[in-house]
């Protein structure tokens, strides 16, 4: 039995998972700013401001762009349930378990579904073939699906080229952006991706439960010829839509305290510049990468194509990768994951996104895991991944 | 274009509309704590924490008790879009907007929706016949639906009679109670209600952004004899139920800082004491009526049913409600709710809910109406409602 009734005071962690990533204190301390009501027009002032900054962390122009009311598969779901009827075609790209999980929601809205798949740890590409063939294969295909930060795998996928497929064929591109919003380049309008989404918790240095969403004029019109109602009234765009405009009408009680955190995290992005962010989070990574390489350990995604915002590495024989994790945990404080479907027990899963991309995480973390590596069976060079990593940093 | 890269800061409000409510420090404090991963073993004790104190707020022993990732209407959606199969008959009793709802996400779910229509002001029932004679016209209905506290006229319905009339037709009751969760009498083992849900940002005084809800037994069997999957993965109680279970499995990242701001909200309700909580919500409320009543005002909902959280005052010929409204909000700082659906330019809706449920909340609204009032055309006893609401709080 718990004790409930107790004071809850967090311990210390320095959050180097898939998400959610540590939070700037600006972002916590904007959180315990007193609420307005979801009407007020001041409060309608801060929708506003999220809404300009959204357009450009998307870099799009979009005017149907949002946050959605729930974490990032709030958002998965919006997109496809609001695009989809039943019947429809969905051709998914599925290169690790969120492209399978897009796969799972387009059935539940009644989408024929149809798969194809990359081997995990490679990208959706560069041949496309496999993805095209499948999409001529049926008629009038309403959606193709794809992840493009493959949060399982630590996988980035180019966007562009299956937009130009999908196009072609008259079908719209949804693209899953969870991971790589504000970490990683994402051009919506460049690239002319259809519809994309993320959420707060990743690169943008958020809390989670806000899930942004951006839909392109194409989208838009395939929403408005629809036959059939969205099958979810929470999730349907149109009424969020109105509710996010200048012209409001009730929808929800959006979760003010989120929006406000939303809105400093996004001023944070501004302040440092989205370029610099990225680069920010290349940097680290690179350091990150150099460090695990130097201790031996292979990584798990494919050359040319590896995730900035998260690292996969494989777990080599004989380690227990959860004992490891939870010595980091316990001992150190630092949270990494675990594999997540065909990567579980596998590979572990190291962030560097948001606010936690940062060189004393890197380096807080390669030290750690010197030490508990060297602590039991396994050899390691003590201070070799550190010092890997220093030297990338000053390269 | 709004300076969406100034700082801000809210303007002070006195919540006393439909909800949000206003949030007591320690709930906002809570939010500004530094994150943990959504697996750490730590907030998964904040999950059980929440999850032993929501069955005592809701009076039931249910193991599928929980607090979904959305606000109230993410868990209408839920206990709908889990409980219906397309072509499944659902009577839905409809005595305001939010009934109406109900309807709206069961048709969307693909229900055959009937609803049974009860006047606007007025309760479901006590006269059930022509909600029981629904019930017996269609074979086999699967689940009647009712809200519990009508937010858009005030009005309590009882839910007791409504199960046992469900329960007689083998039909499953769902009730809304997101706005009278701690604030009203609530006794889902003791009423045999099914499926009940609330919202966090009214009468448990948390922000919005989660929505607790609980199911019984009679409810989890239909869940398992379900032919279909659950149409929103999001929502799908059974995956939800899994990652709040004892051996969690990843669905969701839960929205943290609103899972530990929940986690104090309900302590503060266990601290005051369930019952304690209720009657205060009764006493405030009394001296608001007593007021709104010596003011010349005439109430909205019908007499012994109206709801304690949430008060619904006719506005009389000849005052521009908005104005009003908008006056009590720009020069008092005292937000109060418009009406709503059929009530819209009618009534305002005046809340007390959680933490605002406060005498020195009551006086300040009445104060305020009246040099309102008293400064325009309506001619008002000035310091008549205060006073009488004094008298009510003595007594």
């Amino acid at each position: 039995m718990s004790d409930y009734l107790a004071e809850f005071t967090p311990p210390h962690r320095i959050l180097m998972g898939p998400g959610p990533s540590g939070v700037n204190h600006r972002v916590l301390q904007a959180m315990a700013a007193p609420l307005l009501g979801h009407l007020d027009p001041v409060f309608l002032g801060v929708m506003r401001d999220v809404r300009e900054m959204l357009l450009r962390v998307f870099r799009t122009s979009n005017d149907l762009t949002l946050a959605v009311p729930g974490t990032g598969s709030a958002a998965m779901e919006a997109a496809l349930c609001n695009t989809i009827e039943p019947g429809d075609h969905a051709v998914i790209a599925v290169n690790g378990y969120f492209g399978g999980r897009m796969a799972d929601v387009a059935a539940r809205c009644g989408a024929e579904v149809h798969t194809v798949n990359f081997p995990w740890g490679t990208p959706v590409g560069p041949d496309l073939t496999a993805l095209e063939d499948e999409v001529k294969r049926h008629p009038r295909v309403k959606v193709v699906g794809m992840v493009h930060a493959e949060t399982s795998t630590g996988v980035l996928s180019p966007l562009k080229d299956v937009a130009g497929l999908a196009h072609r064929h008259g079908a719209l591109l949804i693209a899953d952006a969870v991971t790589s919003l504000g970490g990683e380049e994402l051009d919506v309008d460049g690239w002319d991706v259809d519809v994309c989404y993320s959420g707060t918790q990743k690169c943008l240095g958020g809390p989670p439960g806000l899930s942004p969403i951006t839909v392109g004029e194409r989208a838009v019109r395939a929403f408005s010829g629809r036959e059939t109602r969205v099958q979810s009234f929470y999730l349907d765009l149109g009424l969020l839509r109105t509710y996010w405009s200048d012209v409001p009408a009730y929808h929800h009680t959006a979760p003010i305290s989120l929006v406000y955190a939303l809105r400093e995290g996004l001023r944070l992005v501004m302040e440092e510049g989205l370029e610099a962010r990225i680069r920010r989070h290349a940097v680290n990574a690179a350091a990150l990468r150099a460090g695990l390489e130097a201790l031996g350990f292979e990584l798990f995604a494919q050359p040319g194509y590896r995730l900035n915002p998260l690292t996969t590495v494989r777990v080599p024989d004989g380690i227990d990768e959860a004992s490891v994790r939870r010595a980091l945990l316990t001992d150190y404080g630092i949270e990494i994951g675990a594999g997540l479907g065909e990567t579980a027990g596998r590979v572990w899963r190291v962030g560097l996104m948001g606010d936690s991309s940062k060189e004393e995480n890197v380096l807080a973390f390669l030290s750690a895991l010197e030490r508990i590596l060297g602590a039991g069976e396994y050899e390691v060079a003590q201070g070799a991944g550190v010092a890997a990593a220093q030297r990338s940093l000053a390269s």
